[in-house]
C-alpha cells in the first residue's frame, strides 16, 4: 500500500483523485488539503468526493500532508506551488505536479526541488496521449516526407478553440521526428482552390459535435498504404488515472525531474 | 445476355466500361464508338481497352450502335450528346448518360428524349455514394438539430480543390433532410478562437494525402451517442460498375427520366 | 411544458430519467413512483436521483401518477406492467413502456391498452440504434448480395455474451433488407482454413476491452467501394434521452401502438 | 543513380519492380533475369512489365546481373536462392531477398553470404507493416496488461485462412512487448456465453469482404481511453516500393544481415 496525499482535494480533478485512490487496492489516502481559507476544512474528503466517508478530514496544511504521505499529488493553482514544493522537500516526499499555468519562477522552483526529491511534471497525464506522441514521432522519423501527415481531432460542441492543444503537441511530435519546425509546415484549414498538397505539409482538422470528450488521429498516407494512429478519451478520469500511475512510479524513484515518458518507460529507448 | 454499346470507348471511362462488359457473364459488347475523326476507327475495342481482342471494331457511328444494342452507355463530351440522343430515340434504345458538364440546352434535349426512351442521368454513378446520400438525408431528418453534423473527406495529394463535390452533395443531403439551405449553415474550416459550435451548423473538413481514391464520412454527434456513415472508394472502376448496373436496369424500363436512386430502388420509398 | 411521471423512479434508469426531466426546459416532473412496499416512499425524487430537491415525493400509486401527468414513462418490472397500463387507460394518459422481459400475456395487455391510449413500446430506446437499423435495412436492400456484410461490435471487458443483442438486431435488419433469414446466413467466427467467403454470408465479430459502452459497425464491402455504418454510445443516458423523446412525441398522439421508428418519423417512408 | 538488377522479372512482383524502377528518378535497370529455360529470354524487360521498351533484354544469367548492378532484388523461388547468393558474393553486390518459403539450408546460405555482402531479408517489405509492428510492441510494453488488446484484420472475400499472417505477427509484437508468449494468450473467436474477458488476453477478429487488399487495427483499450493503431494497404505495389527502399539502403551498407527495421532506422533505438 502506498500512502497518497491529494493537494487541492476540493477541485474537479482533486475529487476524482480522492475517489480513485479510495477505489484502488494498492493505495491509501493519507491526507487531503484545500486552501487554508476554505469552508471545506474539517469535512471528510470522501464525502466531498461523493464516494462515502473515508475518515480523512480536509486540512489547509500541506506540510502535515507531506509528512503523512509517501507521495503527494498536487492539483492546486500556481500560487500554491512553491509552498507545496517546500513542504515536500522538508519531508523528503515525492510530488506529482498537475498544476498548469506555471510561470518561469515556478519552473525554477521545480528544478531546484528536483535536486532533492523525485518530481513528475507533465502537461498531460494521459498515458495514451503521452504514448501516442512518442509513436507519432517514431513513425514520422521512419517514414519521412513521402508519407503525408494529417492530424484530425474531435471535441464537444462547447470547445471554443481549434485545433486542440493535444493536436498541436502531436504536430510537434511529427516535426521533431522529421527534424523540422512545425510552424514552417502547419496547414490549418483547406477551402476553395488550394492547389496540390505541399510536400512536407502537416495538416490539421478540427471537428466539433455532441459531447465528445476528445479524440485525435494522426494519418500518415503514402502510395499504396497508410497508417492511422488514434487516441480516444471517453472519460476525464483518464487524466486522474495517469496521475496515480505517475504517483506509484515516483514513490520508488531517486530525486530528479521526470515526465510521463519516464513513467511509461519510453525514455530508456528514445530520449528527447 | 444484354447487348451493350459504349459511346466514347477511347476515353478513360470508356475503356474501363469495355473491359468490364467483356468480363461480365450477362453482358455482351454490341458496338463501340469514338469521334468520327478519330484515328482509332477500325481498331478492335477490346485491344484498345487492354483486355484482348473482342472482334468489335470501333466506329464513328452512334446510329449504328443504337440499332445494334439493347442499351447505350454514353461517356462522350456534351457536344455529342444531342446526336447520340437522336440516334437512341430513332432506334428506341435506352441510354445511360455519363456525360458531365451538360448545359441547359442539353438538359432540355434529355427531357424531350425521355418521353420516348428510358434515360438514366446521374452526376455520380457510384452505388455507394448514391446510397450514402439517401442514408444521410434520412438520418438528418430523423435526428434533427440536436445532433451536430460534420462531413470529413480524404483524397490524394494532387486534388486541387476542397471540399470535394461529393462532400458538398452530402451536405446538401443533410440540409434537405433538415429542411434548410446548405449555404446558410456550412462551416468550411476552423482555426483559432472560433467560439462554441453554432446550432445547426454543417461542418466540412478536407484531408489530403498519398494516393487515396476518395473517402467520405458524415458524423452526426448527439449527447451520449453518435453515428458515423462512411463511404470508401478504392478503385475508380466502381463508377463504371455503377453505370453497368444502371444499363442492366434501364434495358427493362419504360420511357422516362431516371437517376441512380431509381436504379438502386430507393425512390419507391422516399421520392425526392 | 409537458408533465411527466416516472414509474420505477428508484431504479438505475428511473433515476437517470428523473435527472434528465429536471434538467429539460420543456418537461416537468408531475409524479414519481416506486414499489408500494419500498422504503423510499415519501422521499424526494430529485434527492434520490442526486440532482437536488424537486419537491416531488415518491409514492407507490401509479393511478395518482397517471392522473397527474400528461405522459407516463414506465421502467418497472413485468409484474407491474398490467396495473400500470390499467392506471393509464383509466386516466387516458399515454405511456412509454421501457419494461423488458414482457411475456405473451403482457404483450396482449399492451395491445388491448393501445386501443384506448397511445403506447410506445420498443426494445431499445436509443435514437441512434433505431435509426442505424433502418439505414442498414435500406442499404442491404439497395446493394444486394454483391456487397459482403460484416457486423463488428465492441463492448467493455465485463460483457459475458457475444455477439451483442444489438449486433444480432442489426443482422436481422440486413436479412430483412435482403429478404432472407438471418439464421441461414450468419457466420459467428473465423479461425483456421475457412475457405472463400460464402456468397450472402452475414459475418459477426465481437471485440471486448476497457470500459467501452457499446459500438457497432456494419460494413458492406463491394468491388472498389464499401460503406461502413457506425454507432457509438458513450453514455448509458442516451437510452433515457430516447425515452424522453418518445414521451414528448406520445403526448401528442392518438391511441395506438408505436415504436421508436414512429417516434423518429421513419415509418412514413418505410413501414415494416 | 543506383543500378538495380531484378531477379525473377517475369513474376508478378518482378514486373511491378521493373515498372517502379523505370519510373524512379534515382534508379536505373541494369539487368533483369528469368529462369534459364524461360521462353521470355531475349524479350525486353520493360515491354513484359507493360511500361514500354527499356532496352534491357531478359537473361537467365544472375552472375552477369550481379556484375552489372549495384544492388540485386531477388524475388525468385527458393531453389534459385543459393545460386543467386553465390553470384552476388562473387561480384560483391548487395541483395534484397524477397524469396519466401526459404528452408533451413537456405537460411544458412543467407547467414554465410551476409559475412561478405550486405543482405536485407524480411518476411514483409511493407514499410507501414514493419513500422506498425514496432509501434505496437512499444505500446504494449508501455501500457501493460491494464489495456486490453484486440487485433482486427480485413481482407478480400477470396482469402481462405484467418487470421492473416500479419495479424499473427502483430500479436507476436504485443506478446514481445509484454514479455509473454502469444500462444498462451491468443483468443481467436467469441461466440455465445464466453464470460468476462480474461486478463492479458490478445483477441483476434477477421473480416472478409469485397476486394479489400489488407487492413489491420490493433486496439489497446483501458479505462477511459484507448489507442487504435491501423494500417491500410490499398495496393500490392506497396510491397515492391518497400523492396526498392531496402535496395537503395542496402547499396550503401557494409556486409551484414539486415531486416526492414534496419532499413527504416528503427533498430538504432530499440534492438530486438
Amino acid at each position: 500500500m502506498t500512502a497518497v496525499a491529494i493537494l487541492g482535494a476540493a477541485g474537479r480533478m482533486g475529487r476524482t483523485l480522492v475517489e480513485l485512490v479510495a477505489a484502488a487496492d494498492d493505495l491509501t489516502l493519507a491526507a487531503a488539503t484545500v486552501r487554508s481559507d476554505s469552508g471545506w476544512i474539517g469535512h471528510d474528503a470522501g464525502e466531498l468526493a461523493g464516494c462515502g466517508r473515508l475518515d480523512v478530514a480536509l486540512t489547509g496544511d500541506p506540510a502535515g500532508a507531506a509528512a503523512a504521505a509517501e507521495v503527494l499529488i498536487d492539483f492546486t493553482l500556481p500560487a500554491a506551488l512553491e509552498g507545496n514544493l517546500a513542504a515536500a522537500v522538508a519531508a523528503g516526499t515525492p510530488v506529482v505536479i498537475g498544476t498548469t499555468g506555471v510561470d518561469a519562477t515556478g519552473e525554477q522552483a521545480i528544478h531546484r526541488a528536483s535536486a532533492q526529491v523525485p518530481l513528475v511534471y507533465a502537461a498531460n497525464y494521459s498515458s495514451g496521449v503521452t504514448l501516442l506522441r512518442r509513436l507519432v514521432q517514431t513513425a514520422a522519423a521512419a517514414l519521412g516526407d513521402d508519407y503525408d501527415v494529417e492530424i484530425t481531432e474531435a471535441h464537444h460542441r462547447y470547445k471554443r478553440d481549434a485545433p486542440s492543444g493535444t493536436a498541436r503537441a502531436l504536430g510537434e511530435s511529427v516535426a521533431r521526428g522529421r527534424g523540422v519546425r512545425l510552424e514552417d509546415h502547419a496547414i490549418q484549414a483547406r477551402e476553395g482552390i488550394v492547389g496540390e498538397r505541399p510536400a512536407g505539409a502537416i495538416g490539421f482538422q478540427a471537428l466539433r459535435g455532441g459531447d465528445i470528450v476528445g479524440e485525435h488521429t494522426v494519418m500518415l498516407a503514402g502510395d499504396g498504404e497508410r497508417l492511422e494512429l488514434t487516441h480516444r478519451a471517453s472519460s476525464r478520469a483518464t487524466f486522474a488515472r495517469g496521475a496515480l500511475r505517475a504517483a506509484r512510479w515516483a514513490a520508488e524513484r531517486p530525486a530528479g525531474l521526470y515526465d510521463m515518458n519516464d513513467v511509461l518507460g519510453l525514455n530508456d529507448r528514445a530520449p528527447d
